[in-house]
């Protein structure tokens, strides 16, 4: 292998820990020179960079994630340190390798989001997946055949289970995961319900993604909608918010529904005290179960959901709106777009 | 069929809806004929009724009830209006019938709480289970081998799944449910904590039911105890009590906890706002799946639960207590023990 040695490659670090939601001052951007790949391990250059809310996680100084301590089947993300690079999730092509699995050229991304905000990863060959560029572009890779079209398909097909006619209530329905889940769930043959903030992600998800009532959780009563959308309550709550939208959603369940938690992007910002549930008790009278889940406990089954997601592409069944950012330099402005911008769909940064 | 006319059988009805504990102001012993079965109808005379914390919640004027709207299963119980008789469930011996499965002489007890606290109860044969009275004493068809002793059969077996060396935690651990619960947990190798109430009941659970750690959350900070009790956190949460409790032990769950819910205790007789669930995050946090069941669930299987529970009863590897109150007139007194109790086990009603 001839020498790669890149003297100058970007990459963002945890500077202090942000109180609430971040700000530029939490992070730096350094420069300086990766390091020659050892044996297994591949220079990866990375493309785009998934943005996603659950990344605010990481930032924590202490334990208070659903990622943590989740190496148990391969997948591990643990919290950044201060001075540490920002974990996230990448897609990106091989430049420099010592691995058989993954030689020069090939495209590639990574398990458990250690591709990081940078330009250049030095990643083990067990960090990564090969990815079939010719199959769908490289930002489909990182969102709906990435880890959100999979937290999706898993937790809608695996969780929640749904069957035809039942009526599905999403959370956060306009994101990454959201937007996915709600279409999976019409094509099982369900009343499909989507919560999201403002009127232009409920056009778009009325008008793009076909659910069945949209509602603008921030111009209407909430309770009062839903009562309205779901007479009969709901069968399932795939939520990404909790909080008090997971709370008011636990007012109106159906007998024997089923929860299920892949987020709670209310939460993730919070600096007072957690949001107390004042409806739990709706879990014993309606005989609910509640499962929080993540990707990382269907990665050993990752191809099966990417084999079906690739599928619905192509054929056109589902689609899988990006937003992207153009630039590393941006991270910081991105980041915060997840818990306030009026995107819908995937988020990313190009930083190729 | 002779008849078999009974002009003064005592029941007991429902004055007023109760706010709160209940009163003896809201219950009035009745005496009236018991009337003649119709085609497929028997008359049980009651040697037991059951004194369940759960009947308080067929009580309440409005639905906010696990128990209510369950009749998909063949189990159904119904609140219980004004000057209606209260619900709840029995043994006894068929005196008349026009039943062929339950001719005169057989003992029989309720599947859903219509037997009711009377003397005697003309009730359909669907309501109806046949009880061997020659392998358990009739109070055990009500105890373990009844609506309580199966609820802990199926949700620790079925719901909760214990794998050897998990540490379980009971609440309610003393009581009817609770006390089946945590010896089936120690059957099936796990370490197990018990949550009771005071120095009697905690040492008989330690001392008679061989519990790993008995708490008196009475006595003690719950939170530090189950800290010290479960260093490691607790892989499954048997929850009887929700509220406050059910909070704390939220906040001291393994990885991949499993909460199971087959009561609230706590909240039965509450008449302000809920108690609001502080931890709730721990549920995303831990990955945890928290289910609420209840004994309709696995009527269709009772004959395993029921199978089960007397082979261990047969063979010494199981206690089930009770504590009989003698008399129907007492049955005021003896609805709020489930509440401030100090017994152990099943609380039941002597009828004859």
């Amino acid at each position: 292998m001839e020498s790669t040695m890149i003297n100058a490659a970007r990459q963002w670090r945890l500077k202090s820990h942000p109180h609430g939601l971040p700000v530029a001052e939490n992070f730096e951007l350094v420069t300086e020179a990766v390091r020659e790949p050892r044996d297994g391990e591949v220079v990866m250059r990375l493309h785009y960079v998934s943005i996603d809310p659950g990344l605010r996680l990481f930032m924590n100084p202490t334990s208070h994630s659903e990622w943590e301590d989740r190496n148990e089947e391969g997948g591990r993300a643990v919290l950044v340190g201060e001075g540490e690079p920002i974990k996230a999730w990448g897609v990106g092509e091989v430049i420099a390798s010592r691995s058989q699995r993954f030689p020069i050229g090939t495209f590639v991304r990574d398990i458990a989001a250690t591709a990081s905000v940078q330009e250049y990863a030095c990643l083990h060959e067990d960090e990564l997946l090969a990815v079939q560029a010719d199959v769908a572009p490289l930002p489909a890779h990182l969102g709906i055949l990435g880890m959100t079209g999979l937290t999706a398909y898993f937790g809608m097909i695996k969780v929640a289970k749904p069957r035809a006619g039942d009526t599905v209530v999403v959370s956060g329905a306009a994101g990454a995961v959201g937007s996915i889940a709600v279409q999976i769930a019409k094509m099982m043959g369900c009343r499909v319900v989507g919560i999201a903030g403002g009127p232009l992600k409920c056009t778009w998800l009325r008008d793009e993604l076909g659910v069945d009532v949209a509602i603008d959780y921030k111009a209407r009563n909430l309770g009062a909608a839903l009562r309205e959308a779901c007479p009969d309550g709901m069968d399932i709550y795939f939520d990404n918010v909790g909080g008090e939208m997971l709370d008011t959603c636990l007012a109106n369940l159906a007998q024997r529904a089923r929860i299920v938690s892949c987020g709670a992007i209310a939460e993730y910002n919070r600096t007072g005290a957690p949001y107390a549930l004042a409806n739990w008790f709706a879990i014993m009278s309606k005989l609910a179960t509640w499962t929080a889940f993540n990707y990382f406990d269907y990665l050993p089954q990752s191809s099966e959901g990417i084999a079906a997601l690739t599928e619905w592409l192509q054929q056109g069944l589902i689609k899988a709106p990006e937003r992207i950012v153009e630039g590393i330099e941006n991270f910081p402005a991105a980041m915060v777009m997840p818990f306030s911008g009026d995107h819908v769909g995937k988020l990313m940064l190009k930083v190729v």
